[in-house]
């Protein structure tokens, strides 16, 4: 008897086949691990990781007490640091109090999709998503609703987003800076979400949660601002990571922060608790949030991605690709010279430059560019970006 | 309007609450953290961590390669030495492809159950529990059905489980040793357990799962052994967690590893990666996989645990205190001298000795001592359980 898989499941597996046949079967599975391998397909660090990430764990390993490495929920210092962050980056009043430390953004997400309803409510994402927010929502039993942006902009489609709101919609989840797109949501943008949400809040007399994916909130181009549609929308779950800014994934810290305005987040403090336990034990290792207040000064060097986005974009331009300028993340989307970005991803892989083809990001006929390779990696990588087009 | 916590929340919630009233709002919680407080409650330490555990971390603390802090999946080098570990103590040939890492047992616990079922299905565990088996099967929308232990033996009633199984049950959630009973289910026990889910398996035409909690599976005395029920039944999902040995619980990993005899093994393969991502992305910390072989052959001194057991249990009887001598695991569990075992903790609790009360283990009339205790509290605790006990 093969093991029977849940429904829910197998509904979130068909949301990831195809990233996971790319990340466990594709060339880039096969070879991308190489000596010589061009990795531009994720957020991950082609160089080593900053000295003072390092500095920060090393300075916290030593036990300074008894309960140095036992259960931790959310360490104070932890939360007033993220905090202050926060209040520093958007100008909005956060408490210490309402940053719920989670281990990375995926589980606060997680958390987060998991508080919002039973089966048969609904949440809306925004497409192109990132890959696993509808497997999330389909997993926690949850229906998933797609709206797609404005193709012109990559805005969120208002009247689109108002269109899909039913009384069973219980949040929408948005993402800016975007990825893939690099799209910021301007204040104007955000106004305009707000007022749709509050306006339909009000029809089906009952707040519809904004949950914000800000995991990109400082990979910022250009002197360009984020601006977090907290200031916007009280009902608004504030997401991040600590994984984009330091470039150190393998080592998971974020949260969910609530904006003082919010009216119900006293409420939602032991449900927030809850949450956290319900999906594993959800909080951030002890050493993480320890070094947390040093890590939260701390960046990877912006100027260097900046640089090789204005490397990457005039010459693959030059080439013949079409491609806009992206205001922040890791993230160039180009068209795809051959509209089975699939193929032409392998085409690609086979001069050793690796690629995410844009079928995994809900953009078939793109594929994405993660400015995270190395310099080496990108200058080894335009011949081959020109050849595959010239032959395409 | 304030929020609406979902059904299965707030279902989960329901069966954590007392568990929550204690860690949040006893006298535990207001003072459990002041000098002075003997903290008798949970397994979380009361001395420094081990030396080499952070000789470990400290060891791997120094990227050597560019990816060092990349995402993580499992790392083949910490699979092999937990599979070496779990071949050494079990006999049975564990493959390290068969070892699925997690952030603690915590997630493993929840991935497995969030792997068994949809809504309307049924797990069976065993009373008394762990704190949050029923919460966790809540929160995944499944039905948990409580079968209770032979409460001369606390050995599993095979009758009562072969009883509660239905067509709709998918799994059965035991742990030996046991949290809190200390009790090691014997072979003739895992034997009998694997006849009855063997002949219900094929009653109704489908593998029931056993899933076996083996947290406290290094947690042994007097020489006893631990014995996995993985030897005799194939179906079963191993869970452990490096937090007990370790006495670690905030630097969190653990697994969920399949006996090589499973014969869905491979099968479960790429639905336990994304268990493990639609759990938040469940994966241990890369720092904690780089220790884990250095790891895996360190413990706690359990001679120092049992040297606590045995100054307890014989001067709480000496006061009248009826207890059994556990097998295993961090804990004794005596008798309440009152009754209302709530207000016996509270009453010790006034002389500053924090204990668990027996009804947030469905052990009305008992209460629970964590042996994880210091030397110091233990001895400050003794005229404190004494004076309680004269005047109960």
């Amino acid at each position: 008897m093969p093991p029977v898989i849940p429904r829910r499941i197998a509904n979130a597996f068909g949301a990831i086949r195809g990233l996971y046949e790319f990340f466990l079967e594709s060339d880039f599975a096969q070879r991308g691990h190489l000596p010589g391998a061009n990795l531009l397909v994720v957020g991950d660090p082609q160089e080593m990781a900053l000295p003072g990430f390092v500095a920060a764990l090393r300075g916290q390993l030593e036990p300074q007490n008894p309960q140095w490495y036992a259960y931790k929920l959310d360490e104070r210092p932890a939360q007033e640091a993220a905090a202050a962050g926060l209040r520093q980056r958007t100008g909005i009043g956060f408490l210490p109090e309402d940053v719920h430390l989670t281990n990375g953004a995926f589980a606060a997400l997680t958390v987060a999709i998991k508080l919002m309803g039973d089966p048969g409510d609904e949440l809306i994402f925004l497409s192109p998503p990132w890959f696993f927010y509808e497997a999330i929502i389909l997993a926690e039993g949850l229906t998933p609703v797609r709206v797609k942006v404005n193709p012109a902009t990559f805005d969120p489609d208002l009247d689109a987003i108002a269109a899909a709101i039913t009384p069973r919609t219980r949040a929408v989840l948005i993402n800016s800076p975007n990825n893939p797109t690099g799209r910021i949501y301007s204040p104007e943008v955000l106004q305009g979400l707000a007022e749709t949400l509050t306006a339909l809040s009000r029809r089906y007399g009952r707040d519809i949660t904004l949950i914000s994916d800000e995991s990109y909130s400082r990979i910022l181009f250009d002197g360009n601002r984020h601006h977090s549609p907290a200031a916007y929308y009280p009902h608004t779950f504030v997401i991040y990571t600590y994984g984009k800014t330091l470039l150190t994934p393998g080592q998971r810290m974020g949260y969910i922060a609530l904006p003082p305005n919010m009216p119900d987040r006293e409420a939602w403090r032991p449900v927030l608790i809850a949450g956290r336990h319900l999906t594993g034990y959800a909080y951030p290792n002890a050493l993480m949030q320890y070094a947390l207040p040093e890590l939260e000064m701390l960046s990877i060097d912006l100027e260097a991605l900046r640089a090789r986005r204005d490397r990457l974009v005039p010459a693959l331009r030059g080439m013949g690709y079409e491609l806009h300028v992206p205001q922040g993340t890791f993230y160039l989307l180009p068209r795809s010279p051959m509209a089975d970005d699939v193929a032409f991803v392998k085409r690609l892989a086979a001069g050793n430059v690796f690629v995410l083809p844009g079928a995994a990001v809900e953009m078939p006929g793109y594929f994405r560019i993660s400015l995270t390779a190395s310099d080496d990696m990108v200058e080894r990588a335009l011949p081959v970006f020109a050849e595959a087009t010239r032959t395409a």
